[in-house]
């Protein structure tokens, strides 16, 4: 076997062997095949694709290439969650502290967020004194005793996806269905969870932009969890406007708690509780994602949630009053209302852009490790679908400067569209198992 | 601009212009761009394709990447001819020293053969004492005394095409129409000829196997030389068979003094006129290709093509004599005939497996800058079409030992076939300009 032939035998569109898929994968990270070979091999996926049967391989291999969690102390099914990634998605704030207190339990190893605005990790860390930075050790003693932890990524974990990725990056090859997918589901399986739950935002704030690219993804990455023996469900959801009002880390984790009273935004809490609902069903501790989503709702309205949530961020060395007084959280020293200039129903919100305005703020990153600005963002008024009138406020920007207000105000303007007739945006498009 | 960009744009399938071609070049041959994204991009390449305009530019840009040569200070048109290699092609020691007799200069840098056996060069080197190591200069100085010169190629010119072909050699890559046209015409337009005439092989000892793809490829390099401004004419030939009886280095040497003598094999005599034809129509020296070949013949009858060879010998170190007495050059110590088994009538030789079985015998290089033998080969007594009866002689081998002989024997009986109709089988398949 030698990288060549199996670089020719991917460009004429066949199909590589786990045996030959382990050879380039194993072979790439012992740097035995150079970056040049897996480049132009990537490129030749790009190109002929693979079917799930190859697709699940790659990503069991590249899942085994470094440390794997072992979940097992942990009593009981364990069940995750992964968005694709989307502007002003907070659902793990949300569903994490409502499956939890539904009694399954919650163990999450989050990234951080590179562009628009920051991660799970980031968001979390906005609440002063929390760290997320616990040992294997450590998390797994916390998700024990309360049943909920969120960390940091250990370093590590699949390696070959650290390696391939960054190679992608370099090489105009990420925009392959099966890399994406593996780099993805890889990530997954080597956390160890038992039943997986997919969110894929389609949209023009997603990097996948049609439905069509987005059913494609979603229905490999199902394939990939279910073959390598993890229940996995997914949803398809829209990204052509932020999930809930808030953009940025401080102020999307005053609207998780919002949403944890029972208060948050009605696309955020739909989403939450469907995402939420299926990991309960897959857990086993409901009979339908349906019942799921009842137990839920209890957890909000019986406050079991919020409790949680503040037992989680005491835990994790965090002021837990924050949930109460959300005065506790950074605050921006400059708060602007962006006014609207016409009037009409708004029917198209740039979503990426409004990620870029949150990052030009300094909400997110454009290199890596970058500090980011806990309290800056932006926290929308309107949304699609609303009846606007001209000089009322169609977003609030919290930032640092007069000047970063004037910009994000002149860039959210240039972002947003209106017209006569108002259109419905659903939040969930699509339901996939 | 940046790699990536360029990269990803041709993975799009969208042209990329004069000056991002060249930022890709030459970035790679000054080491800016490293070996992966050239990789990637080659891998799209051949996927996507380049149209002609495009890859006139690639073609264009490689051979400005280096030293070109100027042929200036030969007198009238210059006028170089190129085949894509073949098994027992002896053209050049045939064409060039008529094409000098018949007044026009040849004046010809060719490459060393690697796999198979040996290029022009090495052909060359199996006269006694003949060097093809001259310097530019004492190529130019002879090519003006005496109108002909054939060295080996030159280190320093086209780079670009010296280091993008090791990589697409090691990624999968070689197979690239638009590639594998820059990479022969970028050395065509590097060495400074006015006129370019080619030779493309097709056929199962070619390394274009079917008509298809060798009409593809040589319908573009003749578009890339017009393009760039040298008049370029193809011919399409056969390789389903060795051309002419002989393959090995001492042997072709042979088989090609008999054809300046008039005694060839009617298809190298063909083919050698044919082009050699072309060559002097291109030059101006005659009003069209058939002209030409008409002044050929008239320097196989009167003696002027040997003669010329002779002097180039002479002028390059070599004992000249061996144009009048074959037994001057190398010869193997065992020499033994390979008898037919059945009767029939041939029709077909695994030609590529000829190639083999004469590099095993030593008279081809498995690895570059290997040494070769020039005495060994083989000599075909029966060609595609011949009827043969069980019992006469195949071939001839010419070796070094009984073992090797044995070899060559089984080798060469499991590559042809017969039938009990014979099969007409053209040298000359198309003619391109």
């Amino acid at each position: 076997m030698n990288a060549v032939e199996l670089i020719i035998k991917k460009r004429r569109g066949e199909k590589l062997s786990r045996e030959e898929l382990a050879f380039l994968i194993d072979g790439y990270c012992r740097e035995l095949i150079p970056d040049y070979q897996m480049a132009a091999w990537c490129m030749a996926v790009f190109f002929q694709g693979m079917d799930e049967e190859e697709a699940t391989a790659l990503t069991e291999i590249m899942a085994a290439s470094g440390e794997t969690a072992d979940l097992s102390e942990i009593p009981g099914p364990k069940v995750d969650k992964h968005s694709t990634g989307g502007v002003g998605d907070k659902t793990s704030l949300v569903l994490g502290p409502l499956v939890a207190a539904a009694g399954v339990p919650v163990c999450k190893m989050s990234g951080r967020g590179l562009g628009h605005t920051g991660g799970t990790i980031d968001k979390l860390e906005s609440i002063p004194g929390l760290t997320t930075s616990l040992t294997r050790r450590q998390l797994m003693e916390q998700v024990r005793r309360i049943g909920i932890g969120i960390a940091g990524q250990t370093q590590g974990m699949v390696p070959a996806d650290k390696k391939l990725y960054a190679l992608r990056d370099v090489t105009g090859t990420v925009e392959s269905m099966p890399l994406i997918a593996a780099s993805i589901m890889s990530k997954k399986l080597a956390g160890g969870a038992d039943g997986i739950v997919l969110d894929v935002k389609v949209g023009n704030g997603a990097f996948l932009k049609t439905r069509k690219e987005a059913e494609a993804l979603v229905r490999l990455m199902v394939q990939i969890g279910n073959r390598a023996g993890r229940r996995t469900l997914a949803l398809l959801t829209s990204m052509d406007q932020p999930l809930g009002y808030a953009v940025g880390n401080a102020l999307e984790v005053r609207e998780a708690i919002l949403a944890l009273r029972g208060e948050g935004p009605a696309d955020l809490n739909e989403v939450s509780l469907a995402l939420g609902g299926r990991m309960l069903f897959l857990a086993g501790r409901v009979s339908s994602p349906e019942a799921g989503e009842d137990l839920l709702r209890e957890q909000i309205k019986n406050g079991e949630g919020l409790r949680r949530f503040a037992l989680m961020i005491e835990a994790q060395g965090g002021d837990g009053r924050v949930v109460d007084d959300l005065s506790l959280l950074p605050q921006a020293p400059v708060r602007r209302e962006i006014l609207a200039e016409q009037s009409g129903y708004l029917t198209e919100i740039d979503t990426e852009e409004v990620g870029r305005i949150a990052m030009r703020l300094g909400a997110g990153r454009m290199v890596k490790d970058a500090p980011i600005d806990p309290a800056v963002g932006l926290v929308l008024c309107k949304k699609l679908g609303d009846r606007v009138e001209a000089g009322e406020p169609l977003a609030e920007v919290h930032c640092r400067s007069e000047e970063a207000a004037d910009e994000a105000g002149w860039s959210y303007l240039a972002a947003v569209r209106f017209d006569a007739q108002p259109q419905t945006c659903p939040v969930i498009l699509g339901d996939i198992s």
